[in-house]
């Protein structure tokens, strides 16, 4: 099964297109497993292959990899780093969440400390959103126009391009949540005592504009979709099958690379330690 | 005169243009002054002039202002730092030299380590040296291909688009040194104790390279002169006529912006002070 190809999204391909991609992987998941317990097994087993390529990934040197998260509150971006990279030896690993900018960052453009952050050789870093918001919330509350949207959108795509150009491997998933799921589990938020803390009345206001968000999404996935910088667009319903999925596209990005332990260099074969 | 229209770059303008353009600016410049004290004179008078209007740059927050000296050894880029901008407040100015990269440096993509360093709202940078360095040493020396040097046109092409369209004004100025020049200066300081210190054998390397640097230069300037980031050609055998040709840019461009103290906050004009 090509999930790869079943999640990338495709210029001109929208989100209510997308819907129909979460039922068919949906129903394609359903036929692989009986239930989440079977998901979750699975999903072990790749983060747990990811994490042995990762050892050769640091030793190799060889590439970056980035992988950038977004989606609507709730959407589990924090759930998939825990799931798919909680095996991963945090050396040369690292997870960067962005928050609203503060000071120092609003006195710069908006990929200054995006670009701080990229993964050098041997890397991989997660981002727990990223300058997408910059064309997301940015969007939805009007504080930048459509121009500068666009202006934007052009910009990502030569950064991305740069990176890319320059050894950097690109993956964005997009964690695509229903409102009736993000619905329930808000409302988990406000009736689990365990779940307590998660709760931010702000999301409460974020939701009033969801369909802003849903069209912010589409327009910034269609824009900035690219071979070199691919957006996969995650059905999230489900936890398990999230994560299922980001692990099987992540490992199958990983072992594609053929990676290989470094030579010994051959000054030092004359090296004896007696 | 229009020194900074006698300076800029145009697309096609070739460094043997730049030669004749450099007689024709020594010439004007010799009918204004008779000799190099009225030069330090004028230039100590813009430089004054300059750091006055900074310290209304920093109060507005309202620009960047980045400034790129590139040219060959000898050709005065300590010397421009210290003669243009040495009078200006360092609260809101930074210079930054760049080195050899260090590791971590040639681990990420090779404007990483000059994103980082940028201007922020209201602050003044000096690059002594730059991301074009890796289209000059690594393009004279083979360290990348051709092709490679192209994309690399591009992607700082779009880095100081993206920078510019941010709130960035960009000035970048090539110190043209003619190859008689840097015998001498190389020379002095072979000769002059109190410029020994300045000697470094791989000055003298590099220097054998001389017509492939200045071809590499000719294609990096040709390829990222625009609008939002022109170059400026200076002729720079006289180091007082350097510094007043750069300083006459640099204050006319701050003088356009029109810059004012920030207005009064209108909820803080009921505090008294008793």
């Amino acid at each position: 099964m090509d999930i790869a190809g079943l999640c990338r999204l495709r210029s001109g391909l929208v989100l209510k297109e997308a819907d129909a991609a979460r039922k068919l992987t949906g129903a394609v998941a359903a036929g692989m497993t009986d239930g989440k317990a079977i998901d979750k097994l699975q999903t072990l087993n790749l983060a747990e292959k990811i994490a042995e390529i990762q050892n050769v990934f640091v030793a190799a040197k060889q590439y970056k990899l980035l992988i950038i998260l977004q989606g609507m509150d709730t959407s589990g971006k924090d759930g998939t780093v825990k799931g798919v990279f909680g095996q991963i030896n945090p050396l040369g690993t690292r997870t960067v969440a962005f928050k609203a900018p503060v000071q120092v960052e609003k006195d710069h453009d908006y990929l200054w400390r995006v670009h701080r952050e990229v993964p050098g050789s041997g890397e991989i870093v997660i981002f727990n959103r990223s300058h997408y918001e910059d064309v997301l919330i940015s969007k939805v509350h009007g504080w930048i126009s459509e121009e500068t949207c666009l202006q934007r959108y052009a910009h990502i795509r030569d950064f991305e391009r740069m990176l890319s150009e320059t050894g950097t491997i690109i993956l964005k998933f997009f964690l695509h949540l229903s409102k009736a799921e993000q619905k329930h589990r808000l409302e988990e938020r406000l009736a689990d005592p365990d779940k307590y803390w998660k709760f931010d009345p702000q999301d409460l206001a974020e939701r009033t504009h969801w369909d802003a968000y849903q069209r912010a999404y589409e327009h910034a996935l269609a824009a900035t979709d690219s071979d070199n910088a691919p957006w996969f667009v995650i059905p999230s319903d489900s936890k398990t099958q999230r994560n299922l999925l980001i692990a099987g596209i992540v490992l199958e990005k990983l072992e594609s690379l053929k990676l290989k332990y470094p030579p010994m260099n051959p000054a030092y074969r004359r090296f004896l330690v007696e």
